[in-house]
């Protein structure tokens, strides 16, 4: 029932265009999900994502399972009916999380021990179990469980964590294949820090696996972009074609675009929402901080390009008094212009792709971007 | 150019309803007045505000003079553009703010000296010179300063205050006599506490000023209901009926009604969404604390009978889940959701007077209200 397909690849590169097809929708890919950890993209209302051009979000198992619980959302008809958002939700396993929030206790070949950051609760976590909570949640696009290991890590420290995240990977798959679930995807997830030859092996051994797509894991968390890119480019050159690819966790205009150039098709990252709500705000000449005293008395738009409801209505030196003000108001309009930023820099991607001139519109936004227009 | 005209008086009580026209457009009365004090209404769109039917909304004087300033407004094109709220704004002289937030200084005939409750700057205010403020904001509706004496007072302060609160006024009327603006309306402020004589002196001697309306003032800040409502029903007595009346400050669904009962015709009150932010909204069937456990699995909306995009699309599980998760959308659906409570409330109070079944809506209305149906 799901399924992926690519509609136009790119003449000059590995960029594509495709269309993921789910029970709740169709997601346009590339695509980006913007992040709704606890059930809720913070400050955003669903309808105003939908009139973005968002067409999928992604939610957090760890999050969700610890407040309020898979089965309260189960009952609720699934993450899609209860937070108001009809159409398709991927969610991260709670890898990352667990390694990032938890008190963590100890990582055993079969899964692994924590203890939750909102109540000190003992918690076990298994491949199988983070695919159960995914399937009662009703996520759209799983995410197996992966072992996050920090940046800057050794080789041989990768290595080892990497062999466990593999374990987990085939664990998860076995598992899947029982569930016999033919109407939403897994997603097996490539480790191996910054090392050429780890990532590899794990993406090969994935494939081996079968899995319905790809997320490259483990990135944007504080390696230089030469790795970084690195990565995603060898990435590119070994990833199967005829399935999708998420780089997790990226990120700025600059690097989606790289990525989207090596063949990336998903990204996610809390980058608009975020940083919209300590009021810097992205346009199509760069990032702005609009508290700044120097947009005290500036009455343009945030962005003269950009025609969302924040652009078309509010000037800056609105904006920056209700930051200054703590104004609630302040989070909203920040986050929707800039949500609306990254739904037309992908909007603007698919086009560029689909009229053959991806290297062109490149060129152009990022001059712009980069102030050098 | 800005004009009162009442289309129906009921035949039981002294309801009416009626228009005012502004250069920024029609105000139906009954009217509610959601609260911008800092020139947002708080955690929403001013689109939303419109399409549930908001027509006008109150600002503040004093905040706004403090931040971002009165100037800055001005070269905004005033508090409407400012704001992106194309419609009526009226705006309180910042009386009570000065009283109940500022480190008061000293008052005089001739005005107050406060300090700032931002900066601690000192700064004198004149009945003149929040004229010139509020006109500069480019206030519709402008309110005289008034001297705020808290409740209880007695009846000797109660007139000191009052015969202040009256020289004030007058200067207030002789400066605006010399402005000769007919775009705007200005407000005299009825003062004299829960004292019957003191308010009706206050009433008759602004009458004889000749002000464009009459608010009554220094109620619904801790009096027994019982004596708020003798003083509305008196203010209803001698008002002028050619004239829109407000009553400041109220509030309560049970109250207002009351008030229009009595003739009153404008409304502010901070409950819908001071009270939505904290978790309290506004039913048909009363207040509901959203964040009791009791509404853990609770897939019912907020409001049944409610037909606001929050009642529509979530649940009173998912807006619980968003409070305990500290989520700013749960200030946004709460708020969202009684800001349509108290419009449609007005709403029906309007078409009740018009269909001339005032006394069995009103009836009905509490019965439901109160938990009696």
């Amino acid at each position: 029932m799901v399924k992926f397909e690519i509609l136009k690849v790119d003449k000059e590169s590995r960029a594509r265009v495709g269309r993921i097809y789910t029970k709740w929708g169709v997601v346009e890919t590339p695509a980006f999900m913007p992040v709704a950890t606890q059930g809720t993209v913070k400050a955003m209302f669903p309808k105003d994502l939908n009139e973005a051009g968002i067409q999928i979000v992604i939610a957090n198992t760890y999050h969700l399972h610890l407040r309020p619980g898979e089965d309260l959302i189960n009952k609720a008809g699934g993450i899609q009916k209860f937070m108001g958002w009809f159409k398709p939700v991927a969610t991260d396993s709670g890898g990352f999380q667990i390694y990032s929030l938890s008190d963590l206790k100890e990582v055993k070949d079969d899964g692994v021990f924590f203890r939750s950051h909102l109540d000190g609760s003992y918690i076990f976590f298994t491949p199988e179990k983070v695919i159960d909570i995914q399937i009662k949640l009703g996520s759209d696009l799983i995410m197996v469980l992966d072992e996050c290991p920090p940046y800057p890590i050794s080789h041989e420290e990768a290595y080892k964590s990497l062999k466990r995240t593999l374990k987990w990977a085939e664990k998860s798959k076995n598992h899947w294949e029982k569930l016999k679930l033919n109407d939403r995807m897994i997603f097996g997830i490539i480790q191996g820090s910054v090392y050429e030859d780890l990532r590899e092996l794990s993406a090969k051994e994935l494939i081996d696996m079968d899995f319905d797509g790809y997320a490259i894991g483990g990135l944007a968390i504080g390696e230089p972009k030469v790795e970084r890119d690195k990565i995603i480019k060898k990435m590119g050159e070994i990833l199967p074609e005829n399935k999708p690819r998420y780089a997790m966790g990226i990120g700025y205009p600059e690097d989606i675009i790289e990525a989207v150039e090596n063949g990336i098709d998903l990204f996610d990252c809390v980058l608009p929402t975020r940083n919209a709500r300590t009021g810097t705000v992205f346009t199509s000449r760069g990032k702005l901080v609009i508290k700044n005293a120097s947009y005290k008395e500036d009455f343009s738009p945030i962005d003269e390009e950009c025609s969302c409801y924040t652009c078309k209505n509010f000037t800056r030196a609105y904006i920056r008094h209700l930051f200054q003000a703590g104004e609630i108001l302040a989070a909203m309009l920040a986050t929707l212009h800039s949500i609306n930023f990254f739904a037309n820099l992908f909007k603007q991607i698919r086009k560029a792709i689909k009229d053959g001139n991806f290297k062109e519109w490149k060129k152009e936004f990022l001059e712009k971007y980069n102030g050098k227009q």
